[in-house]
């Protein structure tokens, strides 16, 4: 097992995790219905088969006129043009707007040849049936989309990596795209170890406590873009560990296994990794509050990693570690724009230098005076999450933060 | 038909339709699995059924002491106890500490009686076989996680609203809940309605489109905890139109209906809202851009909402009222904290006084100096949304907003 005299920082451990990666560590496309792919990672870029719009269109409703009729018209000397015909929707239009005519179009509706600019119907009025009084000059071209003005044939329209959002669903269908290749999610293993460690549903004997990471860890990979497959409640022995370890390397993209409570069981835990795979441990412990125990290894280019048993440590190590690690093998573009409100610290938050700790903490208070209290708590189960919204960042050259200091909270 | 001289600003119109809701609009509850409860809304407080530790436990690795014993030493004048045994994980330990002794003990086991305080593995050395050097002081109650620290029996842990995030479901497991009680997700019906849309595996024809609205507000029903409901594509005809809105009506809790482009089938959709149930109509038109042929009805009790058939229109504005709405149904507790980055203007944006605009922009730069570039483009297509990674509100009172000016970007 290497030992590491000086712990790494949480930023050079990710970076050393991710660049042991092969260099395409993703798990491979698939093809799907594009209104089930929410959420989904784009496995090729996009190119439009077709113009968007497919044919000039109406941005407004009103009259597509030939622009040079209505030049010089105003409400007190209005351009007066017949009416001929109306453009229905969904056709395509055969009328041919000549000179002095106007045409009645609607929103969206296709323009008719010769026209070449639409005055918005507010700008008109009818002076008698089959007449139209234009009160307003236009431009050539003005309410007018021209054909392809969005979307040219062949442009490359999304990008490999794009996770798909309302817009880009919407985008695809316009494009008559309804299925689309999709990086498969990456299966990954969790799998829970620990004498004291009983089912959710099971009655836990005075010593024993309920599994609680096998559920947090599972919905953070499932939002992360992973498929979480569950290995269960291992106990602290070597075989069985090492057993349930090489399967779950074997059948999955990813290996999580939060660690035992014992100084011995986590020691195993590094050994049965160690022998998965080069180049094996890359880190054992991390500067980093809560976290330290953490173990980051890739075998034969699968990253496997070991949590800290304790159900906080292990969420947070998990945001820090897990969550960059499936964008990474999803090709995910990197989501640079990490959800965050500004906020001003309550109470001092004390940190030793050299170590980066993130503390939880609740928001309260009005839009633009948010104050951000730590939510402390040395039992550090599970319910100190449950009471924050985020987490406050404390660089690790800091010796801690002080009361009143403006601070971005992390939002879960 | 109701008019409306001025036009109401959004929040005058959300504020409006919220409150012509009846008091209880909630679609009841449902019992299901903890494990994929996930985003769910939960439908009553929870309560613990029992303590949490549910046992007096270790917070660290290393020796249970009576802390007197420990008083005053150090490095260089240790205390001397004498081994009583391990306490194993997951049993209940028989162990009995007696002064001068100490019980070797891990993280998350159970402190053994007489034993008041945990001095840490690395505050102390073996001697000898069975007896410890305690090398640093500890007081009562150090490392120690008292009985009930975290949880109270029957405290209330989880309130009815919260949203489920990981660490809720890790917090339900901790307590045995294995199955919780949650709001049934509201049923949405979506209604596309156009001579000129057609169904996305559909070749247009010159002058027609294919339907994008169904699926952006589908993902967005889904991303804000409702259950869409597809009816399709409806031609502009007041019959088939009014048919399908009584199904909708009758089968869902939520009518969304996209109008048609022209300007009789816009009259023709708040008609038959109209039809549906009394108040109606709330708001027909709201001072918004885009937006503005917004309809806000409560019919019977049930929301009913007339969408912009602009595929931009329509994701804007079921953004700002269907989102709001599906919370307040799921009797959600207030996102209070939208996910935001600042950032500065890179060009200005104009807009008219007595107006709210919502601006599509593009954020790029660097952690600290983000800059957001008005994606701009007249064709208000949705590809003009797939190029924007957030809006940027004008406020009403603005005449437009100059370059440079520091914005909110508020995140899709």
């Amino acid at each position: 097992m290497p030992e590491f005299l000086r712990l790494q920082t949480p930023s050079e451990a990710l970076a050393r995790l991710l660049e042991a990666l092969p260099h395409d560590a993703s798990p491979g496309g698939e093809d799907m219905p594009t209104q089930d792919a929410l959420g989904r990672v784009l496995a090729n870029d996009v190119r439009a088969p077709h113009a968007l719009p497919p044919f000039p269109r109406s941005s407004v409703d009103g009259y597509a006129v030939r622009a040079a009729d209505t030049f010089g018209a105003s409400a007190s000397l209005p351009a007066y043009v017949s009416l001929a015909g109306e453009v229905l929707m969904g056709t395509r239009t055969t009328l041919n707007v000549q000179r002095g005519q106007a045409a009645l179009v609607h929103t969206g509706g296709m323009i008719p040849s010769g026209a070449d600019a639409v005055v918005m119907v507010e700008d008109t009025q009818v002076a008698r049936p089959g007449e139209i009084e234009i009160l307003k000059p236009a431009a050539p071209g003005q309410n007018v989309l021209l054909l392809g003005e969005d979307v040219q044939p062949g442009e490359t329209v999304l990008q490999r990596g794009v996770r798909l959002r309302a817009q880009e669903i919407g985008g695809l269908m316009a494009l008559g795209l309804t299925r689309v290749g999709v990086i498969r999610r990456p299966r990954v293993a969790i799998l829970s170890t620990g004498d004291e460690v009983v089912a959710p549903d099971a009655d836990p004997l005075p010593g024993q406590v309920r599994d609680v990471n096998t559920y947090t860890l599972s919905a953070l990979v499932t939002q992360a873009g992973g498929e979480p497959v569950l290995y269960g409640i291992l106990p602290d022995q070597r075989d069985a560990l090492e057993t349930a370890a090489r399967d779950a390397y074997a059948s999955c993209d990813v290996v999580l296994i939060t660690a035992g409570s014992s100084v011995s069981t986590r020691d195993i835990t590094s050994e049965i990794i160690a022998t998965l795979g080069s180049p094996g441990v890359l880190a054992h412990g991390v500067a980093l509050k809560p976290g330290k125990p953490t173990i980051l290894a890739v075998c034969g280019g699968k990253p496997v990693i070991g949590l800290p048993g304790n159900p906080v440590s292990a969420l947070v190590v998990a945001g820090l570690f897990v969550t960059p690690l499936l964008h990474r093998l999803l090709g995910v573009q990197a989501p640079r724009l990490t959800p965050r409100v500004a906020a001003r610290l309550t109470t001092n938050i004390p940190s030793e230098a050299g170590r980066e700790d993130y503390v939880p903490v609740r928001v309260s208070g009005e839009e633009g005076a948010f104050v951000a209290e730590p939510v402390f708590g040395k039992s550090n189960l599970i319910f100190t999450l449950v009471r924050a919204d985020g987490l406050v960042r404390v660089p690790p050259e800091a010796n801690g933060l002080p009361a009143g200091a403006q601070v971005e909270v992390l939002l879960f």
